[in-house]
């Protein structure tokens, strides 16, 4: 990429959560921005966005939707991203994508700019942005790797709503507001009623009983976390949350790797919070953590069914760290 | 105890949550009752409660309550439980307790009935009850150890608010209807805010870190399934959900069992129901297994990180199977 003062940005599925997040937040990291592109589906072409004082009119998803950008942050579904990553790619800009489409493509990077910031160098025009609890897991954990390679992770997680985007918690909240009146709600975005019970089932079965989004921690985690070998048993979760991810791991090591050791590589850990004190109720949680970038980590103890492993607790804001925000740290590796 | 036609049977903490659904599912049951003395507080004294076209009344708890009765079945808390347990068993009454307060001793057999019956034999006036998600975890598992016998445990809990009593749906409902209107609304129940939120933190640290609730599986294990050795690791944590407990569950069994064998035994294991297939959205689920008896068991699948483990996820109505109906199965036990 050629170095400028600013920036060309579009961000294809703008109208739609991750989008309005990501527009919010290269605000407030003053990305430099010359122009921003906001692309979307033909029902939102021809709106205004504000943006910096300035007036930005979104833009219909169309092959030469793209021209003149030099990043396009996406934000929308596998089959979008899939349909115009050639078409961005040929623009001459770098497709920082937040779908699933391209993460397991060997010539695709895949990143965690507080974990692999270095993988950004070899794309070729396409950089994958990873699964949300996947991202707020390995942030939680990485710096436990650097103390003792990780060999196997157990992960349950406690997934907020908004992992189904804007439609997940408008459900949630529509199905509390119809119980509270004694009316039904027939459930649209997740398999069952969310409110007041919780669903073990986020995707479809892939491999073996597990989902796709279960076996996203181990598929994407070796790839980030350069450990071809590493095992994760994953059981994803839905929660009546509203957006914040919480994941309940056991991380194995080569080595034994103390208490002590890991609070105090996780406390100078980028991107992660130590909030680790049960006895004063301190510990990361949903509403503690949603609205900022921090992956909060605590309730760090030894598991007890095995002499390598540690048990942990982490949360992390599924809408930033987990989808917008990462793709715009991606971003700034790009033009650094 | 003297084989009868009809049993005189107490409940201790008959006003709270577990005491009002022991009423209910001794009637349900046909226990065959003579008296039904409902004991608790001052407060209930003196009312009276309908049961099987009769009247009795709430009798004040104090050592000389428990006269003439055969069965005492405890739905109060540790100190009320401690406090009678010596008038119970001078009266002559079997003691049948869901407090935790005895469940550890020695000379007081805990049994869960599906899997160490013959252990109500050598009661001494007292029978424990086990913690709610231990009872609903080891039904959901005991099939496994007659496959192979179980070296350990890793547990995520996914628990319901009737945990903490009568008052924790209260609680849960009085936020979402505070949080409808715009206004605050101070925890008093749980440590913050329940709906919206999760909260990994059940019961006050115990030891290395891990919560009094969290030891609860391991110790409990222990005893209820005869495995002196058992490892359990444990993240408990509480959830909106009304009134099921969920439990996502990793067991580690001395030889390899096959997901098939696991499946045919947990389908045919007392107590159990096998809910398992994922393709057509069928798993447990907290609102598919309140008020109800039975621990649905579902989503049995190859751990990922170890050759002899099995990844499991179970739901049980924790005030039923947790509780009252756990402590009833032993009462009938005891007259068996």
């Amino acid at each position: 990429m050629i170095r400028k003062e600013k920036y060309n940005v579009g961000i294809l599925g703008a109208s739609g959560a991750v989008g309005q997040e990501m527009i919010k937040i290269l605000k407030e990291r003053n990305f430099p921005i010359a122009e921003l592109r906001p692309i979307a589906s033909a029902r939102s072409a021809g709106k205004e966005l504000d943006f910096n004082e300035e007036k930005f009119k979104f833009v219909e998803a169309a092959d030469d939707a793209f021209e003149g950008l030099d990043i396009v942050l996406g934000a929308a579904e596998n089959d979008i991203a899939e349909r115009f990553a050639p078409a961005i790619v040929r623009s001459g800009a770098v497709f920082v994508d937040n779908s699933s489409a391209f993460r397991l493509k060997e010539d695709v990077p895949l990143v965690v700019p507080e974990i692999n910031p270095e993988d950004v160098k070899w794309h070729k025009g396409i950089i994958a942005n990873p699964n949300c609890t996947t991202t707020i897991s390995l942030v939680a954990i990485n710096a436990l790797n650097a103390l003792s390679p990780i060999e196997a992770i157990v992960a349950s997680s406690y997934q907020a709503t908004s992992g189904a985007g804007a439609a997940g918690p408008k459900e949630l909240m529509a199905e509390v507001e119809a119980g509270l009146k004694g009316e039904s709600y027939e459930p649209k975005v997740f398999q069952y009623q969310i409110a007041y019970n919780v669903i073990p089932q986020i995707g479809d079965e892939q491999y073996a009983g597990y989902t796709s989004e279960e076996m996203k921690m181990q598929n994407e985690g070796r790839r980030i976390m350069h450990l071809p070998e590493l095992k994760v048993s994953c059981t994803c979760v839905r929660v009546p949350v509203i957006r914040s991810h919480s994941v309940s791991i056991v991380v194995r090591t080569k080595e034994k790797i103390s208490v002590e050791d890991a609070k105090a590589s996780i406390a100078k850990a980028p991107g992660a919070r130590l909030v680790d004190d049960l006895p004063n109720r301190i510990y990361p949680m949903p509403l503690s953590t949603t609205d900022q970038d921090l992956v909060f980590v605590g309730r760090v103890r030894e598991d007890l069914t095995c002499e390598k492993g540690l048990n942990i607790w982490c949360c992390g804001d599924q809408v930033r760290k987990g989808a917008a925000t990462n793709c715009i740290q991606i971003a700034e590796l790009v033009i650094a």
